[in-house]
């Protein structure tokens, strides 16, 4: 299969800043999309700034992990020149992605129905934390605060505790891969019937759907979801974290024949046949027995080792790993699932693809992540103007001229 | 804009069951395809039997949120006939989807080789826990089971505690998100690029990709994430859930901007200066103090006043809801996330879109949860069956014939 990538020769200028908008158009530059970054003269996006290491200045580890192959142009919005050079960019833009506060782009011209009206295909996208309509959209946001308002950390933790946040950036994260599969499902419908659009993604209305196995049946049913602590969705006491020899072992033995698999796993045939817990209703009842039973076995063995023995049985079940145990395992090693970026502090350095393997896609390589304004020369001489014309808009202030750190 | 959504006239095969796999459906059913779902004659998808409510018998909540709209086919694929059926409309997908476990469809003649063969442009993707390669890829997996081997877990929880689960479940769901967005991918590189092809996308692949943020900085600079609790990713002392009145306030103050302009929101100026508090530094070396100064006050007032009068200084806060404080919010319902659903005992029901609106996407309604076997009469007369060729097959038990609820 030799077909490019889907989003080849497609062009995304890219406003946003932070995590959600980097994200998507991540994901968009993974398909094969150029990425031509839009970035405020003088600091640049402030996820640059997230280290303090001298190796990393500038580029931090959760900047490289999402700007790789990007190109950096530095420029001045307020002046004059400034936006002139953006309103170019935007007139030759596939896809137009940002995130701002509502209006902002608008108020300096470079909002949705200007660039239409000089470029009519376009598809321009905003991510931001509630969306452009609804009461709260002029509402700021960060991850943690969008965990709170969707109902995320009310579903999290055991039974009876505090509400818990999810300990990584999920939302941000979602909300941009949302925005990316916005942007490649408007590219086929405007592939296919020939026009452009507008597309609003919000981090609350994409956190409600990544839930939509609880929020879905309350607006079906008015089902409301209660915490499970760590169990299994289908509520069976086998299906939990159990404490093994070292870590600790997650199990999924949610019918009777994984139950009785399991059983025999653990050398506990007893168990089965065991009044108290032969069957479901039983075993609820008799959870915390149950519970004892089974770690008086498990604590015998690491997790590792007992991973093994019940998937060999077609019990489902991993020993809970921490991201170091698991991002280099040699499971993930045979996954297609990393790509490689241009890092001279760490020739092994990589970050991940799209999350999926298409023909030609990822690409072997990323290349590097920019430094600010490394590409602002390259970019403008593409647009017509001269080195001179450059070097005068740099004095003013207009645009920033970075150099390549490799 | 009056286009027709991204996937008309793409028709979907859907052999997938549970929860990953029909939700990638479900997916692609809101942008326009057609899905017509393949289930097991006598009980179909078991998330059919999540219920016990006598309206909800065969089409629970959670089957109902992901189903609507989808044409149910039921078969015995142990039959001759009914294998047959499967390889006929195997023949005119344009997109197949299935999560068995590895080798399942292959063995029955059903796979992605035997498939391209006749239909040499299909999109077939398979959703498996693990993926088709690596050493864990025969290992079953939960949702549950796959948070414990991802790192999700370990990354969950207070500082110390013991590894926490996601309170919904996040992997089946993205992992289905990310198979959709593969296939939206896939399709728009045919038909850009001639070809069809083969997809595999993993549960455990998708968590990593949804933590990129953690997982990246790892496979760049050795990075090991820190459990930060409830605290925002910048671990400012001020972004964090505060106790109010009547629940708990997450408040959203990184900068020293929102942090002054918090303190003056609080009424509390003095905190601005006090020498404890007025730099970065000081405010996480006396963060408990700083904590007791702020509920203090934040315990005067509910968390929806305290959410109103922060967001009104720039200060991204929130109230800590749950998902039936949020899915009817009036904020939601301005929001163009739900889609209505037919279901005659709650005729507002309605169930949730792809997480954003393009033209016509999702469409006005998804239509009804399919009864087992509801559609296998006309989908087979499509194909060119006689009604008496049909009654007999239904009769060896090839094919099972159901009606519509409604």
């Amino acid at each position: 299969m030799s077909m490019p990538p889907p989003l080849q020769g497609i062009t995304v200028v890219d406003f946003s800043h932070v995590m959600a908008g980097p994200f998507c158009t991540h994901t968009l530059k993974t398909l094969g999309a150029r990425v031509i970054k839009i970035e405020r003269a003088g600091e640049g996006d402030v996820m640059r700034h997230y280290d303090t290491r001298e190796e990393y200045k500038g580029t931090a580890p959760p900047f490289i992990a999402v700007n790789c192959g990007k190109e950096s142009i530095a420029l001045d919005l307020k002046s004059e020149a400034g936006l002139r050079i953006a309103k170019q960019l935007l007139e030759k833009a596939d896809v137009v992605v940002e995130n701002f506060r509502p209006g902002v782009l608008d108020r300096l011209g470079l909002g949705y129905h200007e660039n239409k009206a000089t470029n009519p295909g376009v598809i321009y996208c905003s991510v931001s934390g509630f969306g452009k309509s609804g009461p709260m959209r002029d509402n700021p946001a960060y991850d943690h605060v969008v965990q709170a308002v969707s109902g995320v950390m009310s579903l999290t933790g055991e039974p009876g505790s505090k509400p818990t946040k999810v300990g990584f950036p999920v939302l941000d994260t979602f909300a941009g891969y949302t925005a990316a599969s916005a942007i490649v499902a408007a590219i086929l419908q405007r592939e296919r019937f020939g026009e452009g659009q507008y597309i609003d993604v919000a981090m609350l209305d994409a956190s409600l759907n990544l839930m939509i196995a609880m929020v879905a049946p309350y607006l079906i049913a008015g089902d409301i979801p209660k915490k499970v602590g760590n169990r299994g969705f289908n509520m069976s006491p086998t299906s939990d974290t159990f404490q093994a020899a070292d870590s600790e072992i997650s199990i999924g033995a949610n019918t009777q024949v994984q139950y009785e698999a399991l059983c025999k796993a653990l050398d506990r045939e007893d168990l089965i046949h065991d009044p108290r817990f032969a069957e479901r209703e039983g075993r609820i009842k008799n959870e915390i027995a149950l519970r004892d039973e089974i770690e008086s076995r498990t604590r015998e063995k690491p997790a590792e080792e007992w991973e093994i023995i019940f998937n060999k049985v077609s019990v489902p079940s991993a020993a809970v790993r921490t991201i170091n145990d698991i991002a280099n395992h040699p499971h993930v090693e045979q996954r297609p699932l990393k790509v490689s970026i241009d890092l001279p502090h760490n020739p092994l350095a990589k970050t991940l693809g799209p999350g999926f393997q298409l023909a030609n896609v990822p690409p072997e390589s990323l290349g590097a992540a920019p430094q600010l304004g490394e590409h602002t020369r390259a970019l403008l001489i593409e647009l017509g103007y001269t080195n001179d014309a450059l070097d005068t808009l740099a004095e003013q202030g207009a645009i920033q001229i970075g150099q390549s750190r490799i």
